[in-house]
């Protein structure tokens, strides 16, 4: 029986125009985490269950991880998220490094997804963290980086927003104006998690089952009816929460003295689940309305350490998946054509006796920094130029019996399409014809 | 209880100063590949078992591959190989593809190994690959790639070679010469590959349980002693195989028009196991008695699209993981020094008013493509100059209350220590100074 051609449910197989798309996206997410002063880490693919059990809780343990037992008896998994794994390496060296510490890396996770638009079960994942009290600034950087990010990929105000909160904020409102117990608590977020996917009918009967007081249920409303940061601050004033507001203020300070402002937007349903967010928590949401969807969450938490034991350390970080962002890219045909390759010359020979001198030059050429491919044969004159296209070449050489006895070469610009002949000694004319 | 902080056993946390030596590592693979007009292609982490049981054999399948069933009854594997997949990938695509096809990709790769020097469980393998009639030149070429990659690690040959033997010429010496029925052939591929392992009379005993008669054991013996090219060729001659002895001339010629040959050796010993090989068959071999190890395998092979019922396609290439290159180049002192970041320039302020023109300042330096690390709070004197020291910036500007009057900065140079004051609002002179 013949085997399956295709990937595994859920995977895909990066074909060259896809790996070049790929590259594009973790080049440009490279080179504006590297502006930052932000350092590449990775760690390894397979972490022990335990690990995620301890930050995740067991909800994503039992459905969503790829785990299995090792043949040591070991109980590991693939790793579904970076967070934990950061965690685990930070924890081992924070005690002598130098604070800030400034991190990136784009692992692949996997995560047993039921496939469909915008998931699928390996995706690469773009993980910018700031550890060592980064304090308000350290927030407004890391939204910098990821409008930078964006910014670089040809983005602006009209394609994308940053929906923010604070769970400073949230658990004022929810611990202390609307005097919530832990449970009532833990089931408020729940349901600010979901207030914008349902009905306000289905909002009402949930909150209605929390057993929440009438003057905390009309605080809790109000609380959702927020929709700016000067709504925020009087809403906290108005009710005696002056150093909350202040604390706030300061961070939407900082945010004016950058570029972030104009994409921040006060969200109050933004609470990234019952995640370890302590500070600012955020989604850059796509605004186009075929794509209404989260491409990058994150937030600023107290202490990623303590499952290790170690001193709290503060840190702020976001994630961004690639597949959401490509979705996002195309959509706004933001994308780039990577369609072809990228080379800079093929040289071809139509006599067997051009072989020597192909390889020669060929040599020479790749010394210079240049994409060379060669043909395995003499080619045919009318198979050079359609194999010069699709191999994305500048430049494409000719030799045939008239160049071979005279040692030369022709060589043709395919953009301008002015075609030289040159002297195959004379090797700085032609690097010169294409190095121009 | 505390968690564990170490990676899972025989995988590797890379923190940024082995991270970067990775990335060096996978840049020249990827610039060196890439010069050869190779395209890069990436597939999943994980695939279904029986791709690598129709490829591999038990023996992979069942001591050394994680694999698992997984929520939907699907038994996978986390990659051990790439070449399964580059064969079902190409099988999807080979109908449509301009030949030869130039591949190359760095997955990372899974084996349940016992860890020790030069192997662990999870590693990164370059492979490089050509589909679609590569012929003889195609045999060269995949050697000149791997050639011009350890020559920009700066190795010559002084530090490695080459053993290369031809699949065909094995297959002569065996069926042909020796007269071996398919089993003893079998066993004899397995004793080849063990012959350099063992000693001398382990090696008697082991052939004389092969059951040959007394000349094809001779002519054994003696093609296990042809230790150069020339000694094969007469070898070949002698035994009238002037066809084979002919064929493989071809590729020695081709050899010797490029940089390759002087790398070379013939090695009776090197076969590649029992693989799918069928052509040449070789390992890069580290010289260096405290590492003499293969560093890099690959070969020829005719058809590795068999097992998906596609038409034969033949392809050549090789396989060189991250573990054992990065041991050559230390052992040779051939890997550079990667212990600190390359950063530009590190901004800080020693008054807090100078937060506003130092984020103003970063923005405008990184829309210059230069590398700007903040400091978060104004950083006191004595402690700016280690700091830049620990981020590996070029240059380290000050603000003070001076400064912070006059509207200027100080930008020290840390290679030659030369200090300048520059107004705020002079972004040339800034930008000058920097890039310079």
């Amino acid at each position: 029986m013949a085997l399956n051609k295709q990937p595994y449910r859920g995977t895909r197989d990066f074909f060259p125009k896809d790996k070049r798309v790929r590259d594009y996206l973790f080049a440009v997410m490279t080179k504006t985490s590297e502006s930052f002063g932000y350092e590449s880490y990775d760690g390894p693919l397979l972490e022990e269950v335990e690990l995620y059990r301890a930050k995740s809780g067991e909800e994503l343990i039992n459905e969503q991880i790829y785990s299995f037992t090792d043949r040591g008896e070991r109980f590991v998994a693939i790793r579904p998220e970076m967070t934990p794994t950061l965690a685990r390496m930070v924890a081992q060296i924070h005690r002598e490094s130098s604070k800030p510490l400034r991190w990136f890396s784009i692992p692949n996770l996997m995560r047993y997804e039921k496939p469909q638009r915008g998931r699928v079960r390996e995706h690469w994942q773009l993980n910018c963290d700031v550890f060592g009290s980064p304090g308000r600034l350290g927030e407004v950087e890391i939204l910098q980086v990821a409008v930078e990010l964006f910014e670089a990929y040809g983005a602006n105000e009209s394609h994308f927003e940053i929906l923010l909160n604070d769970r400073s904020i949230v658990d004022v409102v929810f611990k202390i104006l609307m005097k919530s117990t832990e449970t009532q608590t833990y089931r408020l977020y729940k349901i600010v998690d979901k207030a914008k996917k349902i009905t306000h009918e289905a909002l009402q009967k949930m909150v209605s089952e929390v057993g929440l007081s009438l003057e905390a249920e009309n605080i809790f409303y109000a609380y959702l009816r927020l929709d700016n940061f000067e709504a925020v601050k009087a809403f906290l004033e108005t009710n005696n929460q002056i150093e909350i507001a202040a604390q706030f203020n300061i961070f939407i300070d900082f945010a004016k003295k950058t570029n972030i402002t104009k994409y921040l937007k006060y969200d109050p349903t933004i609470v990234r689940g019952l995640d370890y967010y302590t500070g600012i928590v955020f989604e850059i949401f796509d605004k186009h309305p075929d794509n209404r969807r989260a491409l990058c969450g994150g937030g600023a938490y107290a202490n990623l350490l303590q499952i290790f034991n170690e001193d709290a350390l503060a840190g702020v970080g976001f994630g961004l998946g690639d597949v959401t962002l490509r979705d996002f890219l195309e959509v706004h045909k933001l994308l780039p054509n990577f369609d072809i390759p990228v080379n800079d010359i093929l040289l071809t020979f139509q006599e067997e006796g051009g072989l020597d001198a192909t390889l020669k030059l060929a040599q020479i050429l790749r010394q210079n920094n240049l994409k060379v491919i060669t043909s395995f044969e003499a080619l045919k004159f009318k198979k050079v130029f359609p194999t010069a296209e699709k191999k994305g070449v500048r430049f494409v050489t000719l030799m045939g019996s008239d160049e071979l006895l005279k040692n030369e070469i022709q060589i043709k610009n395919l953009a301008n399409k002015e075609q030289q002949t040159l002297n195959l000694n004379d090797i700085e004319s032609i690097l010169k014809l294409i190095k121009a």
